[in-house]
This record gives C-alpha cells, structure tokens and sequence, in this order.
C-alpha cells in the first residue's frame, strides 16, 4: 500500500533512500528457486473477515495477507489500521486490493463475504444471491492460486462450501467449511465452564450441518481421559437426556444469543478460523470438525454434499476423516441434513 | 458470567458436578496468602475497547479481565463472544458487569468510554460531558483497586488523564494516557517502509499533545544503531525541511485517514494499548512515550498538566522519563501546548 | 548479579549512570502493596534444572528465575550465560546464589538437586543421602517462602516428594512431584505417532509410581474423541495384549534408552516441567498426571505416600484428583507401589 | 525416526492403524506442486548445536528439524530426548541422519560441528583440521539444500564461514557467521543493566572480527531514541576511554569467563542462533551484526574476507550492510582483522 505510493520520502526526485542505507555486498546473487512466503487471502472485511485478519496477524501465522473488498474505503481504513500496528507485531506484509491479482500465490484463501438477507426475502433467494456472488469471487481465486485451500467461512457455510468447490474446480481435499469448528468449541466452553476445567483438557464434537440441525456427538465426550457418559453411568449420577439436550441446545443459541445482543459475532470465529488456518498451513494434521465432501458417510448418498466430520488438517488440506462411532439416531439425523442441503443445491443450477 | 447461572448441567437438583469429578487430596489447606491472579478490567466496550480486549487476551497477558460498560447488551454479547473463544486459549477468567464491584483488586484499569460529540457541540462542552462521565467511572474504579494503574485511552487524552487523576486521588506514577505511543508506532512505520526495514530495528518518537499539535523528534530516529539525521548530512543527501514535515503530518492524518475510511479506529490502538499493559504488569521498563504529569520538564511551569514524553513503565507505573534532547523549537511547542490545555482545564471546574 | 557489582559504569566515582538518565516525575508515591513479581526458584543447576529453566525463560512464565547449587563456578556460569541472552527476550531478572535467602518470596520453587549412586551403592543407601540433601534444601525454601508450591523432580520422585512434604510442613496440596508427566507425554508421542495424528489430539495417561512399575491407563486413551480401545473393537481390529505392553515397555526403557545414548535426559523433562509450572503460575487448571498424596485413593492405604494420579493443577497447587476408572489389576499394581514405597519410607527415619 | 521403525503398534502383521483410524473423503488429489516445510539442518549435536536446536523448537520457527552429527549414539539420544517432547509442543518432524541425504530441502543449515584443540596444537593446526572437517560438511550440505542458506557458528568463525562459502560454490549473500551477534547481544545487556532498561530498547553494535579484535561502535548506542554519548556530553557527565574500554573487554571476556565457569558456551548462542534463523526465514529484514563478506567496505582489499557488519538479513540471506559511519580509528582496527584473516586464509590451500 505504502511502499508504491511514496515517492519522495527524505530524499526529493524520488531518490530511493534505503538503496543508500544499504549496500549490498558482492558476490550476492538472486535465488534461483526462491522459497515463497507464507501467505493467506481473506476476502470480505466486515467483522468476521477483519476478526480472522486480525487474528492471524497476532498470531504470527502468515508472512503475507492480502486482503479483499468491494467497499474500496473499509478496504483502505482496514488495511491502514492493521499497518499502523507495524511496530508492534513481526514483520508481516499485509496488502489490500479490489482486484484478485494480488491474491496470487496464495497458501490459503479465506472467504467471508456473503450477502445480507433483505426484508421479505426468502432463504432460497438470499442463496442464490450468494451464489452470483461466490461466481465473482472463487473463479479468479482458483485462477491466481491453483494450488491453494479455499476455506468457506460464509453462510450457509456447508452449502456454499459446495458451491466453492463446484465454482474452483479444485480436488475436494482443498476446499472446506469453517463448518461446526466454532460450535464444537463452544460446545467445549460449556463442558468445561461446569467442570471447572481448562477448555484444552476436553475433548467433545458438533458435526453434521452448520446450524439449528446439528449433532452432538455425547459419547465422544472427554475430559482428562474420563469418558464421561460412561463416568457418569458408573458414579450412578443421574441425568436426563433432555438436559443434555440443552447443553447442545445452548450451543446452537450461541451465535444467536450473540448477534441478539451485539448485533454480529466476530471474536470467536476469529480464533476458530485462525486455529484451522494453523493446522492447515503449519502441517499440524490435528482434527477438527469441519466441513468436507460427506458423500460416502455412514451412508450418505445420493449426490455431493459438504457436511461437518472430524477431519485431520494439514499442507495437503483434508488429510482424511476419523472413524468416530454414531449412534443409529445420529446417523439418522446427518442423512436428513445431508437430503435437506441436497434438495437446496438442486435448485441452485449449478453442474 | 456462566459459572453464575450454572444449574443443573448434568445432574439435576442443583448438584455440583465439578465436586464428584474431582477428589481433593488429603492434607489439602487454603492459601494463607493467596497470590493474586494478574487481572485487567476495560471500561467501555466500544471498538477500541474491544480490540484491546481481545489483543490482551490473544497475547496471555492476564489471568483475568473485566469488561464494564453501560450498555448492558452490547456488553454481555462482547464477553460471550470472547468465551466462545475458550479452547482456541489459554484459560483466562473473562467477566462482564454494570456494576464496579466487579473490577476490583484489578492490576491495570483501562478507560476507554467516551462521549461522542453531538452536531453543533463545542469542544469544551463534550470535554465537560466527559467529565460527567469520567466522574462515575474513576471514583469506583480506584475505590475497588485502590493500588491500581490507571491507563485513560479515550480523546482528548491529556486532559482526560489528568482528569482521571484527579478524581481518582493516586500518586501521579500510577495514572497515564496512551498519548502519543500509537502516533510514534506509525511514525516508526512510516520510516521502516520507506527504508524497507523492520520497525522493530527503529526508534523513534513522537511526544507531546496527542494530536495535530504533536512534536515528532528528528535527532531521536535511529535505524539499527544509525542516527538518519547526521547519516543523511554525511552521505551529502538533500533534504528539505518541509519533506520532514510532510511524514509528521502523515502520522497525525493517519487517525483522521483511518476514521474517513472505516468510520473509527481499532486495530493499532489496540496493539498499542496491549503493549503498554505488557511493560507495566510485566515490569519490562521499557520506554514509551505516553501521557505523563509534565509539571516541570522542559521549563513546563503554570500547573498540574499531562503530555506525552517518553516514559520508562514498570509494575509501579511511570518510572521516569528520558531526557532527550529537544531543540528551542521543540521546547516552544511543548510548552504552548501545555498553556492551551491549561487553560481548558481551567473551565472543567475540577479542584 | 551485575547490578550488584556495577560499580562505575560510564560514570566515575560511582556516579549512578540510572538515575541521571531518567527523572521521575512529580507526585510519584511508592506502592502502598506492591504486587509481586512471579518468581521462580530452580534448586540444581545440572542437566535437568537448567533445561528447566531455560524453557521457562524462553515461554516467559516467569519475571524473576532464581538459580540455587553448591557449586559456585557452575552456577555463576550458568547464570551468566543466560544473562547474555537478555536481548533475545521479554526482560526477566535471573539471579544466582549459594545462599537461600536469595530465593524469598518465591511462588514456586523446583527442586532438581541429587546425589548420584556411588559404585557398588545400594538404592537405599542412595536414597539416605538425598534425603540428607534434601535437609539442607528443603527446610530453608519453605522458611524463605512459606507459601510456596514445592515441586521435586529429582529421583526416586515419589519417595523424594513425600520426603520435601514432611520437611517442609506445607499443606499436601503445595507439595508435588514431576511423577508420570513425562512418562504420559512420551505415551501420547509414542501413540501419536503411530497413528500420524498430532499428540495433542490425543489424550493418554500412565499413573502410579515413576519408572518400572507405573500403570498405563489403556481405556483413558482417547484420540479427537474417539476411545481407541472400543474402536479397535468396534473395527474388530484384533490386537494382543502383549502388543499393548510392548507400548508401555518403550515409554518406560524411554528414559533409559536416552540416558544410554546421550548420558542424561534434559530436554523432555524441561518442557514437561515448564508445562506443570504453567499450569501452576497461571492457574490453568489443566490436568496432568503427577505424584500427589494419595493417600485414600482406590483404597491405598498404611500411611502417607505419593504416586501419580491424573491431578488438575492451579494457583493453589494440587486442586484435586479426577475419579478416573481403574480396573481391578490396574488397582492392586497401584496398591503394590505404595507398599513397596512406604516400606522404603519407614527405613529413613522421618518422623 | 520412529515411523520408519513402527512395524506393529496395535495391529499384529504390520497393519497400518492410521489407515483405518483415518479414511480419506472422496474427490481427493495430491498437490500437483506441494508446497515445502520450514525445513531446518543442524550439523553438530554438542552443547552449541543443541541450545540451538531446542531453541528453534521452543520458539516454533521450523516445521522440520534434522540434526547430523558423526557420533551416532549421541544423535540418536538428543532426538530421542526431544522428540519425548512432543506432547508439549507444536507438531514438528524432528529427525537424525549420519547421512546427508536427510537433509534435502533444507531452507537453512547452520554448522555447528568443530574439531577440540589438542594440547599443545596451534591454532593454524586446529584450523586445518577444520578445513577438512568442513569439506565432510558442507559439499553435501549444498549439494542436498542447493537454494538453502548456510549459517556457519563454529569458530574461529569468520574464516570458517569463508570456507564454508568457498566449498559451498553458494553466492555471498547466502553464506554467513554468527560472528559478533551474540557479542552485540552481552554489550546490549551490560549497557540495559547498568541503565536498568530493557535490553529491547537499547541499540548497540560490535563489528569486525569475532573474538579480541572485535570493534564496538560507540557513537551507534541509542537508548530509547537518545545516544548516549551525545547525551553524556551535553549532561556535562565526564567519562573517560578507559572507563568505555573497560565495557568492551567486559563483553570480549564474558565468553571466555562462562567457558572457565561452566566449561562451555550454550544458552546465549543458542538465542542468538535462533534470532538469526527467524530473521533469515520469516524474511524479518532486521538489521544482525553478522560475519559477510566484507570485500569492498570501509577500504578492506586485499581478497575475500568475511568480517560482522551491520547486515540486513531476509528470505534470500544477506540483503545489505547499513552505512554505518565509524571513525578512522576503528575503520583501522577492522582492515588490520582483514589483513591477519587473510594471512591465515592463504595458509589453508583453498582454491
């Protein structure tokens, strides 16, 4: 941003003062074969895209960030914002463009744009809508970064998540949904609120459809290496399924409770983005509940559909997907999800 | 906020499940005299206060933080947005209240509420309405944590500093603004782009009056141990003052620039804030030029006044302040700012 | 160290370079309370204390490290050389001394101290002159910082810890010994490994006492929540008993394998005390697998003696102990270790 | 290590647990261009070389660790001794090889690997069996890693360095010596010690040649943005050159006084190694006082001799060396380090 605008700093005639300050020595040659950066795109700067901008920024994860909107000026005060911190954080290239040429090369291509629903209209509509709008956004990605992850934080996450990766073309393993990453971390949250135990110490997943249908997986509950249902059995506390269904139900309130009361969520998807872009750029093959290609799942069929599993994340994407064991009703639920986002993508006219 | 209204969740009737999954061990007392935790407490949770928030939290650097501010909603949705953010962090306990009693025995206080000025408003009139303000703010917060540091974020900075420090009746070493430590990072920017070097190998420093009458100092810039001034003398490369001039002037537009894009400030207010709690609750006596008592420096005479000079910050506040060199032109400066804010605070009424 | 001495930096005649480079300025007052540094003392420079303290140091859990040896060359030079490394890192105060008053005030102290077996030495008699060690060691620590946590690493660690308990007086809940957590962390890596996933996906325990006798905890093992036990059924994965020994034989030869190559183990058991003091320093309440009184726990009875259990940790030390299941073999190999520990212990003459 | 060696975890006949622990989703396609690891080699595995490695872990700055050394006992020991380490840290693939094939793809390889002096050898002695140390090391270090950067820490540094640059074939900007970083670092922390500040805010250089010859840059100290020498000058405060000498040689002494202390060096290299490291790969452009080949600056003729400037250091290794102004006297004292390395280099037989 700066860099191409400054013609005159201390020196007038745009004499290029750090050719002055520097010599190089001889014997210097260019790389033959220069190592690229690290560098991630995040596409939309509302307050979920500038959340994960932010995020990512704090957390050291990238060398570069290009950043992209159609709102030329949020673009411009974003991108200003962030490079005024310069003093305070390593040193991170951090750019910002209406146009996708200055995406190319890039590790990792987050996108959080999406249309707002106007009063009236229908979900369908408000969908299509999104979808024109992902037809502007994920081809000239795929074309500048054919070799990138494309993750879908927007939403309806798990079916946008299709339709990017209808719209790139790229092999499945590269193209994922921030999902039910988020939901089983508040999941976790609660888990761990009650036990009085560090969030870190718990192991607990929401998969299947981003939202309302979502499926708790009780039995995968763990803390500290204690199975809970089983601990709970053999303490011979009693419990009832419906508060259980409370606690999940509390989780899929969460973001509602959320946006109800400040209008937008933004901290949390910053974090839960921020930690797949970890795992996913740093090789780290830890597994998080997000969403990939479903079909083929305890018995999905019946065409593509993205849904939230277990997956294991590194360089190449989506390493694969745990065998995690589901109950019949489970199983049930995730196929009805998997037929209700069929039946959407059907009348979205995508081949 | 949830351990409060935790009921029922997993075992009905109240019963407290943390208690049968964990067996204290035999032999087991209370401290005699428990350490503290490191706790923080943030007035106002608008966007800057926010994006401190969220920094310090992303950057480990309390135990516990306390969010308070008037707007209820706003509030509650700020905090449970950051809980969700539980298992992507270390544990840290994150509380929200109307109520003051909330913040007490807080390390660190930092006050970011303000007064917006309405159409047509003087500025002596906002300023008063922060007065208003900052006197249901201050009292309680130094009645709750009377060994507190006391760090005012919000405009205009200098005077509210003092403002602070008066209502709150602590010894001037624990009450400072954020002044120009924000103006000098951009400043540091500014220099490591032009020069293509990393910020964090320059010094540089930007004292004085927050805001358009700030004083950039020249002779302070140094890159990895070379002063540019004399090194651009000794290299014979020409420069006008009015270059000079115009990077100032870039540094106190920044702000104005970032406001006109996005419509506030965030980002680097924040960093800039969150590195400041580090050297004060980390004891790092690293030096910054924020807003101090700066009665007696430079021949600043007439009064209790507050303005930016570089300060060396611990665990006991300000611990000193640099005497760097400032030229008959620089000193001039500095004192007229201090006449005018002066005599703004003439008016405020405050005794 | 160097403060002490500094005698004449620039300035001749003692003048104090310090106080004329900053002023303070007017109005400071000092801290009525003034909140502590956390600080930590490390007892024993060798191989393990100083692979101990400098992962602390560089995880900057710490802002004043103080070194206790009865070897004054080696201590002094070790503390020297990571003064050096001041510029590399957030500013933390290292001291060294001979005498423990230096280590007051301390929140935690760790103690690394031993005596190595002579040729020819029974294990009983080894064990008879680290207790005499510990005499010296651990009586003062508790005196200069009497609300201390007391954390032994030094072997055998389960008769050391309860060894410092009784010398120190400290409530049980202050005293623990490093026990298991290494052990579980090599468990996790040996089962991370074999199944490509990250070891913090996994979740794994050994407990019981450190080195041959301890007790894997097969049905605890737990991987992105799934038990791995009950899959491998459910897969009808067949497998041997004798296949799951072979895992615990290598994470128990580990150490030994180690000290067979290399002469020393250093850099595991730095990082897996600096994890404990985290957990400790920060009040993470995490759970880890350390010696603890344990006393009463699956009916250990015949007095006081330390083992590990899975123990969550905090500010207030040992917090408790989860009810994790244990079969009944897994039981009585428990029971078997206390035994054989409290009939070593009844021979040291401790009352 | 391990996984090559993994031939029957939990499943009998070799069976691949991961494989169905895993199973990949459909659609899946390898990178048609993957993109590499952070991949770091560091030949040598004694106390140097380890501080270093550990460091680079500790401070997450690679995705890839292989350590070589000759003695396969001790390499397999300190692999094994972090790879235990695992559970604690991020996920990083830490392997040992006595065959330089290991290290393929390496971004940076950093020599550590050096010959002891025997009694009575000279020096030219000992450097020639350093010579043909090296031509073991480095050929196949650039013929495995020809894009890498080679980062020379054996002594005497500066010569060792052009060996390693003219074995290697690499151009200069990608051959360098740790040189005087580490000097710099111990001169930092005597001046923030003396002025008790943080060692962060102090800007201070030694050049030349690595050990008694080495030159310190005193007009280059800036502290918190004031030089100290001016401001000792108008603050009327008398110092005299023996007093600044005294500094110096305290700083030239303080390697030799840990080694006499301790018996060796390793912490503050092993920082300042890494300091380096995360310049060089996270392409920081922070200013290093490093060996380079210094031909052409400050009138030093004569031949290739590399000597610590003031470089810039990035992803393509030396970037320039600031135009840092020195006086006759110290411009003398480096061309006379020139001329004695040299000498020594036309007595090695390197073409």
């Amino acid at each position: 941003m700066h860099k191409a605008s400054s013609s005159s700093f201390l020196g007038p005639d745009g004499l290029d003062l750090s050719n002055s300050f520097f010599t190089p020595i001889s014997g210097t040659a260019p790389a033959t074969s220069p190592r690229r950066n690290t560098k991630i795109t995040v596409v939309g700067v509302g307050n979920v895209g500038m959340a994960i901008a932010q995020t990512i920024i704090t957390q050291d994860l990238a060398d570069e960030l290009t950043l992209v909107d159609a709102n030329s000026d949020k673009l411009q005060g974003e991108v200003l914002d962030l490079q005024h911190s310069a003093a305070f954080l390593p040193r991170v290239k951090i750019n910002a463009s209406l146009d996708y040429a200055a995406t190319a090369n890039s590790d990792l291509c987050i996108v959080t744009a999406g249309a707002r629903q106007n009063p009236g209209e229908t979900r369908l509509n408000l969908l299509q809508r999104n979808v024109a709008l992902f037809k502007h956004i994920v081809p000239p990605l795929a074309k500048y970064s054919p070799d990138s992850i494309i993750l879908v934080v927007s939403n309806p996450v798990d079916v946008l998540t299709y339709v990017a990766w209808k719209l790139s073309g790229f092999p499945a393993n590269r193209v994922l949904g921030s999902g039910t990453n988020l939901d089983s971390s508040r999941f976790r949250f609660l888990i761990a609120d009650h036990l009085d135990v560090n969030a870190q110490d718990v192991q607990a997943y929401i998969v299947g459809e981003h939202g309302d249908s979502s499926v708790a997986l009780w039995s995968s509950i763990s803390v500290g290496g204690v199975p809970v249902l089983s601990f709970l059995d053999r303490q011979q506390i009693p419990y009832e399924k419906k508060t259980l269904e409370n606690i999940h139900k509390e989780v899929v309130q969460g973001a509602y409770e959320v946006i109800r009361l400040k209008g937008y969520t933004s901290w949390a998807i910053g974090y839960s983005v921020a930690s797949l872009a970890r795992s996913l750029l740093r090789n780290q093959r830890r597994i998080h509940p997000v969403s990939v290609l479903a079909k083929g799942f305890y018995g999905i069929q019946g065409g593509d559909v993205f849904l939230s599993l277990p997956a294991q994340l590194g360089r190449r994407g989506v390493l694969g997907v745990t065998n995690v064991h589901l109950t019949d009703e489970e199983v049930e639920k995730l196929r009805n999800s998997a037929k209700t986002i069929l039946d959407v993508q059907s009348q979205l006219g995508l081949k």
